[in-house]
């Protein structure tokens, strides 16, 4: 079978490792960058991952969406608070029919691309990977990076072969990728991790080692946990119930780690509050289920949020 | 009536205030003082009060609790995080019978006390004060003043004369102090300022202005003052519902104030998240009422108090 050709929106510590990944098994991918273009058009793209470091030369980057050549499948690894920008990224690349998958943090980030492109063209899935952009054009990869996706919407009953066939791509260009028959379980088992570890951490101002070592702080992650797990339930989403203990467990075991929100505040960009916890809380409140010790945290991050972006 | 003397243990923003107004009108107030004592011995007590400015020059200072003669009424305003100290602090002034009236912030915060002189011999109150110590000796008060005291435990529920006579007294010196025969009702009254203010001035790094000016925080803010109203009643103590909108309303038309807490965490003391959050969330508990904003606000004070004391 003819390999598909990538498009890669966002070419950041997520689209640029996938996206590097796949370019260097010989798939023609193509990133989409912004300040980093001149840099990569240079320098190429370095990865520093625990699955071998490489380097890439010949990349095809892009300055605008409007050179970018009609792609098979578009990941989209931008941050939900640059999703205005959906509407003029999108329709290029996915001018003849490609799909987009979107492989953004929250719940329902896929509303966004699918008003684009429409709902039947949208993939999702939710990435377990430590990794940053370290500079222009260079991700550094830490720790975990399984991918786990799947259909959208209505679809996300089944793994479809045009799902299975990006996952089998994705495997043989090395990605721990795994499909999913449940886009919302996956999504919410993320954000059983995402929402206590990337909210505390800019509260706390505190990596996630941190905050599994101090008891008062683990004990608050696992009441957050145990709610976001409830409220999954509430929005008719079954998480098995040991992923409570498992997402704490796992995050003991990983390489002390900024995560992504605070990464993010540290260097005064938007937060993906809304993305990451609003949406939740409106789910799980549409579901009649209230989520209070989410909601603190919500507001408190929406006031540093705001105070961090005028100050 | 023969003017009762004073002893005021805790000679910071609220014992030197009251103390100090108290010796200003004539009564005699013995001053217990730590780090201060040789500078109040040499410059005396400097008081810059919305009331008028005034300075004490000849000051009853002590060193120890030792030197300390018998006094009728012994005010305690120091930190309830110091109340280890309160069995070789108390007895000396309470040694012929005299009363201790607790003006500590938080719930059951005179059970410490009571514990050392006995609870018959036990009042407690809550200052409504913007006041610092900027200085040794040397004090602040830029707003509000209002004490609100009683009886304590079983015997709060009458203002008995020993309440009005110190009470009479208090006034005569021009302090704005009341009685109260519910003074469960009072504490969490001010705890219903005093969780939502002190905690997030901490935890948010803010003062109580921009609190009130960020409709996230002031939002936050409501429903914490909501579930603890809640876990008021909750614990069989009814809070008029007016007190919801007026804790914010006062705290709008407050001059911008640094809460005790957040002093206390900028110079790297301990804060009273016991007293002031800790003990209501266990007297709710104990009433089978969960108050879950307040406790992801305990878990993060407790966090950053460790950090911050390790630190």
């Amino acid at each position: 079978m003819k390999k598909q050709r990538y498009a890669v929106i966002g070419a950041g510590a997520l689209g640029g490792l996938y996206g590097g990944l796949l370019a260097r098994a010989g798939f023609e991918v193509h990133f989409l960058l912004n300040r980093d273009y001149d840099h990569v058009m240079q320098h190429g793209l370095q990865i520093d991952s625990k699955l071998g470091d490489f380097h890439l030369s010949d990349v095809h980057a892009h300055a605008s969406a409007d050179t970018m050549p009609p792609c098979d499948v578009t990941i989209l690894g931008l941050k939900t608070t640059n999703n205005g920008l959906l509407q003029d990224l999108l329709p290029a690349p996915t001018r003849e029919g490609g799909l987009v998958l979107v492989l953004q943090n929250g719940l329902n980030s896929e509303s966004d691309a699918a008003a684009v492109v429409g709902p039947e063209n949208v993939l999702g899935g939710c990435c377990f990977l430590c990794s940053n952009k370290v500079g222009p054009g260079h991700i550094r990869h830490i720790d975990q990076g399984r991918i786990v996706f799947g259909e959208f919407g209505d679809r996300a009953i089944e793994v479809t072969p045009r799902v299975q066939r990006i996952c089998d791509e994705m495997v043989s260009a090395g990605i721990d990728a795994h499909t999913t028959d449940d886009l919302p379980k996956t999504r919410w088992k993320k954000l059983m991790w995402n929402i206590p570890f990337n909210g505390l951490s800019v509260v706390l101002d505190a990596s996630t080692k941190e905050l599994v070592d101090d008891p008062d702080s683990v004990a608050l992650v696992e009441q957050i946990i145990r709610e976001v797990h409830a409220g999954a339930a509430a929005c008719g989403v079954t998480v098995s119930p040991k992923s409570i203990a498992t997402t704490i467990d796992v995050t003991r075991t990983m390489v002390p780690y900024d995560s992504s929100m605070r990464l993010d505040y540290l260097a005064k960009r938007p937060i993906e509050v809304e993305a990451i916890l609003g949406n939740p809380i409106r789910a799980a409140q549409g579901a009649g289920f209230a989520m209070p010790h989410v909601e603190t945290l919500y507001r408190q991050l929406k006031f540093l949020n705001q105070r961090n972006q005028n100050g």
